[in-house]
This record gives C-alpha cells, sequence and structure tokens, in this order.
C-alpha cells in the first residue's frame, strides 16, 4: 500500500524538504512506498488528513529564530483528532536566489514573511534599502522574480536547481543554527516514544492558573521542553497552552500527571507521544 | 514642546489608527501638541525613539485572534532600555476593499498576513478560490489594488476615505471581538501604573524551571494576564518568558516578588508599569 502524505507546496518549500526526508526514510526502514501531495495552505494540508484524502501530513511546527507556527497550532486544537506520529528536525539554511550578478543591482527581495525574517539582520547588513515583498511561499517567491535582474528571493538552496536561477548569496540566515521542528501528523493513535504534546484551556483567569498545571509535572520530575500560549480567539486575554514534556504516555507517571491535571483544565487535548528524527541537510 | 510620536506607516494602518487615538487623548488631556511620524517596519519604529529620532513609538503588540506580535517582543528584548508608558486596546474591524461591483468577480485579494489571518474563515466561506497575496501592511494593499476591479484590499475602514476605494463587504473578521493591544514605548522610566511586564530567560531547561518563576507570583496573589514564550534564537528549546502582571511595581508584594524571581532567572527585564486606556473606534 502507498503511503500518500501531504505537505504545503508548491515544490521547493522546506516543507516538502521535510516530507521528502520522511518519506526516504520509511522507504529505507520499512520498505514502504509513498507519494507526496502538495497543498496550497498549513491548514488544507492538516485538513487533508481528517477527510481521508492521504494518510499523512508533515507540517511546521516550530523554528528556532522565529518560534512558533500559529496557523499549525490552532489548526491541530480545531481539528481535534490529528496525533503526532513522529517529530523532523530539518536544518534551515537561506540563500538569496537571483539572476543579478552583484547584490549592488538588487532592488527588490521575494520570500514567505517567516524567512524574511529569519535573515532580517542580513538584509539590514548587506541591502538596506531594497523593498521586501512578502509572499505564500518561499517557492512563489523564486517563480516571482523570474528573468527580472533587479530581484532577488530566499529560498532554500534546492530551489535553485529545481528553478534554474543562480544562488548569489548562501546561508543569510541570521543565526547558524536555524531549525525548524516538522511534525507528522494522522488519524493513528500514538503512544509510543519519549515525547509527548499536550494542549489545554484553563477554566478561569486567577491567580496561579497556570501554576498547578505545571506543578504536576515538576512534581514529578517530568521536564518541559515547550510552553506556547496562544489565544483562544473568544477574547482578549483568555489562552490556550500547548505543552511538550520530555516523557512517553506509557510511563506510568506521566499517566498520574495527566490525571492530576484534568480538574485543572477545561478542555484538555492529547495529541500523543512520538520520537525525534535529526533529518541531515539532504 | 511637541511631541513626537513613530508608527507602522504609511497612512491608513491600524497602527496608525491607535498612535492618532493617543495623540488627541495627550492633546485633550494634558494640552500637548503632538506629531506623527511614520515608519517602514515595527523595528524601525522602536530604534527611533531608542536613536532620538522621536519621544514616544505606538506599536502592536498582541491581538485577540491571532496572539503576539513576536517582532515587537523579540526587538524590544533586544533594545533593552525601552519603558511601557502607556497600553491601548483598539477594536480592529476589517473591511473588504474593491472597486468591483460584487464578490463573484474578486479573483485576488491583498492584505497584511495578520489581517488575512483573522478573516481566514470568512475568505474561505465567500471567496473560497481567490488568491491571497501578503502585504507589507494594509494600507499596501489598498495601494496595490488601484484600479484593478478584480482584485480587493482587506483593510480598515478608514482606508476607504483615505484612498477612495468603496467597501465592498464590512466587518469581516472572523471574530466579532476582534482587538489589537498596542503599547506606547518611550525612555522615560514607567513606575505608576496597575500593569507590569518583565521579560526573563532561565539558566537552564530542568524540571521545574518556569515553576519557580510563577510561583513567586501566585503566593501573593498576583495574576498573570499573559504569558509568552519566545525563542533565544540561540538553539531550538531555548526561550525566553514574556509575563504581564495585574500588579504595579510600586507595591511592595510586586517588589519582593521581583526580588525572589531574580536568582531563578538568567537575564530579567522590567519594561514598567502602566495604566490600559481603552479606545472606542473613530
Amino acid at each position: 500500500m502507498t503511503i500518500a502524505i501531504a505537505h504545503l507546496g508548491p515544490t521547493g518549500t522546506n516543507a516538502e524538504t521535510a516530507a521528502l526526508a520522511y518519506a526516504s526514510w520509511l522507504t529505507k526502514k520499512k520498505g514502504q512506498e509513498t507519494l507526496l501531495s502538495p497543498y496550497p495552505s498549513i491548514a488544507q494540508t492538516l485538513r487533508s488528513v481528517v477527510h481521508k484524502k492521504v494518510d499523512l501530513a508533515v507540517v511546521p511546527v516550530e523554528n528556532s529564530t522565529e518560534g512558533s507556527v500559529a496557523i499549525t497550532l490552532d489548526t491541530l486544537w480545531e481539528l481535534d483528532r490529528l496525533q503526532i506520529q513522529q517529530e523532523l528536525v530539518l536544518p534551515i539554511s537561506h540563500a538569496l536566489l537571483s539572476h543579478s550578478k552583484s547584490l549592488s543591482q538588487i532592488k527588490t527581495v521575494y520570500s514567505h514573511p517567516q524567512a524574511l525574517a529569519q535573515c532580517q539582520k542580513w538584509l539590514e547588513g548587506f541591502l538596506p534599502s531594497v523593498q521586501l515583498i512578502p509572499t505564500n511561499s518561499t517557492t512563489e517567491a523564486v517563480q516571482q522574480i523570474s528573468q527580472d535582474p533587479q530581484a532577488g528571493a530566499i529560498a532554500a538552496p534546492r530551489a535553485s536547481k529545481l528553478y534554474d536561477v543562480p544562488i548569489l548569496a548562501a546561508d543569510i540566515n541570521d543565526y547558524p543554527d536555524n531549525c525548524t521542528r516538522f511534525w507528522v501528523m494522522g488519524l493513528t493513535p500514538s503512544t509510543s516514544g519519549n515525547r509527548t504534546s499536550i494542549a489545554f484551556s484553563v477554566p478561569a483567569n486567577v491567580p496561579g492558573a497556570l501554576v498547578k498545571p505545571l506543578q504536576v509535572f515538576a512534581q514529578r520530575g517530568i521536564n518541559l521542553s515547550r510552553i506556547e500560549s496562544r489565544p483562544t480567539k473568544r477574547s482578549l486575554g483568555e489562552y490556550l497552552f500547548f505543552l511538550d514534556l520530555e516523557a512517553s504516555a506509557t510511563e506510568t507517571s506521566t499517566q498520574e500527571a495527566l490525571a492530576e491535571l484534568s480538574p485543572y483544565t477545561e478542555v484538555l487535548k492529547i495529541f500523543g507521544s512520538y520520537d525525534v528524527l535529526p533529518i541531515s541537510t539532504l
């Protein structure tokens, strides 16, 4: 059986690179055939799993420079049924692609807002007066610049070959350890793996409303590798919390902690336990 | 003396609306003359205060639907010296501006990514197959559509008059209570006001690293109205925390809590105490 994997497209995005790496791991490790399906947005990528158009979706969750990907967290909370099958950590290197021969000719730079943000210090240093134009994906940026020698696109080095646009400057991300975490989401319940992710809303905004939930884990020596708040969208000052625990849901202490946590929360969602697979640059 | 106030421009942005409201409040309340200065980015808006080109900067901090404005928090952490003089809460209503006579003619919608995100359900419902094009500000979106009857721009109703483009659909934000918090930043130390905002990094990612700091406030009955994490950008899994406290730095219990907090943090920054000024739609 071929496994269909959705990702944010079109071809050449970092999400596709992560999906390709996961597909090749599935093939090597489990002899599994795979098929990649590009979608125009992260929300549609995730919904394609719930609507059973594909088996899995690979979506970005968090970047080491720019932080959480809000649309991923908000859509996971809303869709309710998706489970994390695997985490992938992909090093992200950005390059400036252009048909120009020198930086001094560049008047405009196109890219996804996350990529522009990850290179903002480089842009301020080397191209202080260019116009920055946001696009829906790094690939769309490369498509935009077509034959214009006064424009550049920030994208993965891989896009240079795919779209035949030379690299004018490589490794232009402001922080060398720039990485993005991706989650492989599916409908199969995830119970094994050394990380567990949950999200919850709290009943009322009272002193200590978040202290109790955090104590439940601290008392058992369970480390939180991340805590992220998102607005409930109902009104200013009401939040959901997303927690990543360094523990498996199969461990008794985790099960006890989750049971003790429940009364301190309004809605509690458990996205499953999973392992982390680091990906070397392809 | 005229007070110069920086904001994200060009004219017609929600940041300008907030700055105008604050300026008119300063004039009414304190007889103060003011002058508004638009800047092309939030980072440049904030830096203009540190470089003493202006006296104050009005910047968005958090939206009730889309959450924190990452670039504002990151720039405040980096610049180090700015203090919150005042908080403004502005109701945000989005409209679809277009020269078209009906929704069925619209092929493309331009707007700032935050505005596109705040209207995504409306867009999926009423314009499911249009192309969404991100811009640097809602005003830039209105400028982009010029005379194209097949394009629309999501912007403030105010931009309709300023740029002479009709409103095709009003109040298209997905959540009716859509509000944005703005901070007025300056170099004057802020000590009075019933809210206090701080940010800190923690020495190591160990179980309970965040529990201790939160307990310091919970034990004294000090409510946190917000907790937000941002990556340190050094490596994946290292965070800064931004906290808003419902307390004044002039109260003894707040001073005690901040003193007790210090050893649990690596770097602790106090952005001052301030009051909240709600703004009715202008």
